[in-house]
């Protein structure tokens, strides 16, 4: 029906990020699930039990994957050299993050050359706003409006179900530039706050929320390099230009 | 993102029938899995715990969906009535039956009128020929050839999402804050342009070059009026300083 290069070549450049999650068990699910869909690169961010004897238990016959898990101590250390980064979300957002579907979100990233991670938060609190201000987009899995009670491996079970899905029918197209990564996208962030508060921009009250804006903006347009340089190159001339006048 | 009135009527009638199943916890598993994507008639044939506490207690909250799951002694019996009857085969069959994905065969449950069922094996032997002889067609979900372990409740999972998806027509995302207009845009680009060229940050013999990067960047971003009003703030910004250490 289908052959497995698609997902072949999608595991290698995708992975799946369980943010601070609190029962092992739900680490082994997820690792059971990622493996039945061809899925392999698991990080695991501040896990609150982790190795743990029900992790290796539910991960039945995917131990091989658990154990090559990559622990981290935050989230950015999990995605710094991604380009595009989805969280998973259960819940409606006051904020307006891009949200996708799981299938559209499992498209895009089967549509995007670069290193990509869905990342999923803890069991019962998500994915806190700190997270999300790191993501390109939300994903959400469609459920019963009425009882939405999706557990976590479950979860990653229809994520990686449609990343094999959409692995089977895309072939990436390879873009000009290579996209920014998250780290670099940090810096751009930083130093667009540091001159946003040097034109007395930001609300010193609530920087937070313009700055947000901009993430949200700029994580969804999906800067390229020479995008991104372009717009550290206005800022450092910002800069430049009021170092001058100072002097 | 979606109404649920389309798996609403879908679930009336399609129901996913477990045939002698092993391990009650499966059968819990699975009711769980059904009632979080809106499907609510379960059928039991001959299960081989049942019923069971391990049942109740994997049901978490779709104990309602599990209480009123109708056991049978024969598949015969759960299908009667019963016009389109897809069966889930992990194997490989060397009866040559219309195979199916999960995608394809509940868009065929979607667009089929009458009473759908959906039959599951047991954990370890999966359905028996007698059982493949009542199916219209089987239904494979893809998994990884080297190791397509999903335990049942998985399957259910991946099944009853797909028929969720199915159902579900389409209605594109309003967003919550109008788009910028191409009018808009243009102004925000005339502007922009303006500084940069204060900023000595064009290159006076060439300065389409970074302004097309910066269109293409801020179109394909799509800004809506919030995060345009923000943009252009930042540059009457600059202006304001600018005057000021003119002055």
């Amino acid at each position: 029906m289908q052959t497995d290069n698609g997902i072949a070549r999608l595991a290698q450049r995708t992975r799946i990020v369980l943010v601070r999650t609190s029962h092992p068990g739900n680490i082994g699910g997820a690792a059971r699930a990622m493996k039945t869909m061809g899925l392999e690169r698991l990080y695991l961010v501040a896990p609150l039990k982790y190795p743990h004897a029900d992790a290796t238990a539910r991960a039945s016959g995917a131990g091989d994957l658990l154990s090559r898990a990559r622990v981290c101590d935050t989230l950015e250390e999990a995605i710094e050299d991604c380009t595009l980064v989805i969280g998973a979300s259960a819940r409606q957002r006051t904020l307006p993050w891009p949200l996708l579907d799981a299938r559209a979100a499992a498209q895009r990233i089967a549509e995007s050359p670069g290193e990509a991670a869905v990342i999923f938060g803890a069991e019962q609190s998500g994915l806190d706003n700190r997270d999300l201000e790191r993501c390109g987009a939300l994903l959400r899995i469609p459920t019963n409006a009425d009882y939405g009670s999706l557990n976590l491996a479950a979860a990653v079970q229809i994520v990686t179900y449609e990343l094999r899905m959409a692995a089977q029918a895309e072939t990436p197209e390879a873009p000009e530039t290579p996209l920014a990564t998250a780290a670099e996208l940090e810096y751009f962030y930083e130093h667009l706050q540091r001159v946003m508060e040097a034109m007395d921009f930001l609300d010193p009250g609530n920087p937070k929320h313009l700055m947000r804006r901009m993430r949200r903006l700029f994580n969804r347009a999906r800067l390229d390099q020479n995008e991104l340089n372009i717009l550290r190159g206005l800022l450092a001339a910002y800069d430049k230009a009021r170092a001058a006048k100072q002097t």
